[in-house]
């Protein structure tokens, strides 16, 4: 029987809000057994674009990287962002270590050619995840802290979603581990009325989805965030939950099987 | 016998100059056995701070770390500068990983106190390096990129000297391994005349210390230099080399015994 292993992804929102983060740090480190924690940190990279006077230019919900808005994304995922969060979960106990996807080349990427006519940039797609260099360091004792970042294995850094990172840490630990993904966000999971926050589906396969699909229930920028953990539940990943960034037990949430 | 390990220090002016950067890289990936890179940035820290509107302030050469000034160089030192070698050690087959001292633990710190009534803020002094972790991680097949950032182990990052950070990774793996410390930096080693280049003083004892700071043959910023690489050989290292950026070969420079 495989291990049981946590990935927990934390968006931007979070990152910046000192209570939720604090709260959501603390319930991290009480998770038992092995985990990896995967964080956002967009609108602190925004944040800091505007102080260096860089425009941050968005095609449909995406930032578009150039190499000035590289740099800026390098300096707060890899730099400010990443290490505060090592630093606070050392002082939990943890053996935090963070990790871009070039450090010991644990995701690989190529930069998104054309799509649509759109130049997103210096924006990595992933090609792997190093499912075999990740488990190594972990069975170290030590708890992988993943911004945002890949690398194309030529010198290049490159900016990838943090939710992507997340999903592709997940199934390349998939062959190692009996993976659980938490995606955090500021609802209190998969919503069937948008209205009411407390209208949380509790569990959501394939066939539910396609359901809720076809009627509406589910829509706008949910619908890729599901299909991103149906394709992770498919490669293997055993459950993804989706929850508040205060209920990250595994409790609470909807949960994709 | 112990393996032989080498730890190569670069400093921000070279991190800063693309031709002299490439060189290194390209050296550094042809030293065979263990290595880690240990880097500065101070010029880029200083720059964009300048960018942000921050004002840089020294006294006797050191920076003022104030909280604004931590979060560029946590940037910049732990961001951009170290994801970008990482990067590109990675495309020169060079299993590279970026440590800050909270990565992993591996150096930690305390926060100076006041010296001399001077206030340097947010900046660490070492208390311990991490060999245990470190020289697993390098059996592991990583080579480690250090930034000169640490951490206090309360939550806290903390802006330590680049040379310290090399001088004491040295000392902490020094147990593990037959070590060799290369400072690198813009001069061909130490020199007994200082308007002639060529005038390189090929080996330095404790005893020949004496003598030349006696004579007025070394002084000034090369004092702190040769001080601290006596201290990591009296503390195990087995020699410490001051050479030019680009002649890390372990055959160039000035070899402190």
């Amino acid at each position: 029987m495989k291990e049981k292993l946590t990935v927990v992804k934390v968006g931007g929102a979070v990152v910046e809000d000192e209570l939720q983060l604090s709260q959501l740090l603390s319930d991290f480190s009480a998770i038992e057994g092995r985990k990896v924690l995967v964080h956002g940190g967009g609108r602190k990279a925004t944040k800091m674009a505007e102080r260096l006077g860089i425009e941050t230019q968005m095609v449909n919900g995406r930032r578009i990287t150039d190499a000035q808005m590289l740099e800026v994304v390098t300096m707060v995922y890899g730099g400010l962002v990443n290490k505060n969060l090592v630093a606070r979960l050392q002082a939990n106990g943890v053996n935090a270590l963070g990790l871009t996807g070039a450090d010991a080349d644990v995701i690989r990427s190529h930069k998104r050619p054309l799509k649509n006519g759109v130049d997103y940039g210096f924006v990595g797609d992933v090609d792997y995840g190093n499912g075999e260099t990740l488990s190594r360091l972990i069975e170290a004792g030590i708890t992988p802290v993943m911004a945002p970042l890949t690398h194309d294995g030529q010198g290049n850094v490159l900016n990838t979603n943090a939710d992507t990172i997340a999903s592709e840490t997940a199934k390349a630990l998939a062959a190692h581990y009996d993976v659980t993904l938490i995606f955090s966000f500021e609802k209190k999971g998969v919503l069937s009325n948008p209205d009411d926050d407390e209208s949380v589906i509790p569990t959501i396969t394939h066939a539910d989805f396609e359901r809720y699909k076809a009627d509406g229930t589910i829509s706008g920028g949910m619908l890729p965030k599901i299909e991103n953990a149906l394709s992770a539940v498919d490669a293997g990943v055993t459950k993804v939950i989706i929850t508040l960034a205060t209920a990250i037990d595994g409790q609470h949430g909807t949960t994709i099987l």
